[in-house]
């Protein structure tokens, strides 16, 4: 790999939160980094402790080159404030939520002026980095500092990911649609179950594929994709409007054609 | 090909419809028997008259061994109506109609007793059928004689499809959730158009996938699902109430961690 970062030759990262994505973070950077996880709600020594990787506490975690905030996008305030002053001048500190205009402007807030902050969002999770996550998606977007641009090079040349900078905003509103949506639809279709698995068709079969990728999505996933974007309400609002008028369009088709059909 | 039907050696098929599903059915069978297709609604002389396929009148298409009505739910009364005195006896008359309780009623009651009848639903369209149809699925539903077994056995070996065999009842209930549902989503996604095409997750493909696929089917084919299929209006009750279940859910929510969210 070549020397991305100005940092020792092997730099040093600390995951916070050791949930799904932080597992997937570590197993994905383990053959480039030295890697440290700390996760104040789990005994994280069973999973990690495996080659690279090693629980930390708090501060040893916190002091590493490069930090990845991967907990709840709801408990990304407390960590900030807890890590704060244990970060290393020159650290780069990432988050990994699915909303980038709030973690943004948390960690502007209240990480020190001696750190680079981006914000990033993997478009992927466990489900679809199953068969690796090359070609796979990413949303950066700079917060503060000009490393983005090696961090970025990583992503793409090491990792094969296609990535994108992008602003916190730019990024909320079209993820809106696409996270909104895609849950919105998978939380009809769970509540339908069991579904038909005989008489199914191509396109049912994708809707199927699309529900299992993000049914087992954290709770907090979830939570933040609806809460925690700012165009969430309103792509909300938009679905239910235009389901309810596909409802009544319907609804009038019927009455129109309830005589033709009595011939 | 081994010789399935009682016929001569290449038996005549008639084709009444050739709109985008006739044409597919035309390509498919083409290379095992003598083709003739007739559309009283489009002038079909540039579109056939390829090989095996020719157009013809109603009364020669009619006196085909095996005749396939590929024409819409609702215009299936009359064709049967007008084709009924120009069958031959011993033919076998298929629909290819994505309902089959009613297409099922109007054929047992409105054909000749010396013709087989057979309910088809392919599983599949255009652009599912655009590498191949091997594979996909086909619903028999075997309503008058024993001939089904045959047809059943030439779509399965010669053209291998995955066919199954259900009664008009069964298939016209797991079909009112599968195309149902696929049609309500489609519906709403088509009027969020444009949908985001840069910041999109594998599992939103999958939900564009799906909506591509259905979104250029004839109206006919979204009328026929909503409305002659008696289940229909069931699953489209349940999939609208449990649509407004999230949306009250998710209100619910929102105004319970308001407090929380301004801390």
């Amino acid at each position: 790999m070549p020397s991305l970062f100005p940092f020792s030759s092997c730099p040093s990262v600390g995951i916070f939160g050791f949930g799904a994505f932080g597992q997937l973070i570590a197993r994905h950077l383990a053959p480039y980094f030295s890697l440290l996880v700390h996760d104040r709600n789990a005994d994280v020594s069973a999973s990690a402790g495996q080659g690279n990787v090693r629980c930390a506490d708090l501060v040893a975690t916190a002091a590493c080159d490069i930090v990845i905030l991967a907990v709840p996008v709801s408990q990304m305030a407390s960590v900030i404030s807890d890590i704060s002053s244990h970060l290393r001048p020159g650290a780069i500190v990432l988050d990994v939520g699915s909303v980038k205009i709030e973690p943004a402007r948390l960690m502007r807030a209240g990480l020190p002026d001696h750190v680079d902050i981006i914000g990033t969002h993997p478009l992927f999770g466990p489900q679809s980095a199953r068969a690796g996550i090359a070609g796979l998606k990413i949303a950066i977007c700079p917060v503060r500092g000009q490393r983005f641009r090696r961090v970025a090079a990583f992503l793409r040349r090491t990792l094969g990911l296609n990535v994108f900078v992008v602003t916190p905003e730019e990024h909320d509103r079209e993820a809106a649609i696409v996270q909104g949506v895609t849950h919105l639809i998978a939380k009809v279709l769970v509540r339908m179950d069991p579904l038909p698995t005989r008489m199914t068709t191509a396109s049912f079969d994708l809707l199927v594929g699309a529900t299992e990728m993000v049914r087992h999505d954290a709770p907090g996933v979830f939570w933040a994709i609806e809460n925690a974007n700012p165009h969430a309400g309103a792509v909300r609002e938009q679905f239910f409007a235009l389901a309810m008028e596909v409802r009544d369009q319907l609804r009038a088709d019927q009455s129109e054609l309830m005589p033709l059909a009595a011939v």
